[in-house]
């Protein structure tokens, strides 16, 4: 089955193909640049920039946002993370946490699908802490100071197919696809 | 004349009647939680918000988009000012410029004032630099660190009247006062 990631992040879109390509899904990338509205809530801006998508485009597609939030920071940099990576890096968050001790944190992502009539949206979190230093070089964005629980290394430390199986994208996507799933069986 | 200010900060509600009242302008604040748009573009913001708000509401108004930009922090927190004084506060910023001696920033402004019919937008900006700790208690946002161009005061130092004859969010009214006043002219 053919689906439309709607994206202009390439990390992303390998992640996802790592995660659902073995599983029958050929995602497909596509660049559409919806509009994103601010808001605390990631669901609402995924919904948002979905129905967006859907008035412009008819093919089966999903498209993702995530956040970073880490709580002695109070949910900083939380729905803004890309932005906020782009201006201060991981360093910028470091700095903030120096001198910090309790240093949990969690990503979060939401899906939007879209099947051509109607979203449907699903979650995905990973709990965790920051580091003292970046450690590795695999990944992208906050990866080389983010432990998942459970874990001693960074997801930046871990491969694409490891950081897939805890990660709150692989959580969200792994949800999309049982539907996907059990949506084709009851519809035959 | 009677002109509604679309926002939920009465602080600015503050700034806009010491500003353009005593001008004829009667600043009615209506609270109306337009979506904003996620852009690195205060007009793009503005102007995408100003058209929801028109389709929604017939009379006069004005909404308005104003950020903080810190040079040596790329431009951070720019656009995402509000969300980050939320979380961070200005005690973040002054953490972020901890040891960095180039300390210039600039507050911009944006307002898109409807008539109607069609919007326009007014620009309004202001220079100065970051203090090493805060000062004052007027004002609002990330005023008590930031020294205007030409001053030797924070905002936070000054009265609304003062902040408003140099501030972005002043010059950006000025520029709209004197548009409408000259609309008035040829309109007779």
């Amino acid at each position: 089955m053919k689906i439309h990631f709607i994206t202009g992040n390439e990390n992303k879109v390998e992640e996802a193909k790592k995660k659902i390509g073995p599983l029958g899904f050929e995602v497909i990338q596509k660049n559409l640049n919806p509009p994103e509205i601010q808001s605390d809530n990631l669901e609402d801006v995924a919904l948002f920039s979905a129905k967006w998508v859907s008035e412009r485009f008819s093919e089966p597609f999903f498209l993702e946002d995530a956040g970073f939030f880490v709580d002695s920071l109070n949910g900083f940099p939380g729905v803004y993370s890309a932005y906020v990576f782009e201006t201060l890096g991981y360093m910028g968050i470091l700095r903030l946490m120096d001198g910090i001790e309790e240093r949990s944190a969690r990503f979060a992502a939401v899906i939007a699908y879209h099947d051509g009539k109607q979203i449907k949206s699903f979650g995905g979190e990973v709990s965790g802490h920051i580091t003292q230093e970046p450690r590795g070089s695999n990944g992208f964005g906050y990866d080389p100071i983010f432990i998942p629980e459970g874990e001693s290394r960074t997801f930046a430390e871990m491969s694409a197919e490891e950081k897939g199986r805890v990660s709150h994208r692989g959580r969200a996507l792994e949800k999309m696809q049982e539907w996907l799933k059990e949506k084709d069986t009851t519809d035959r």
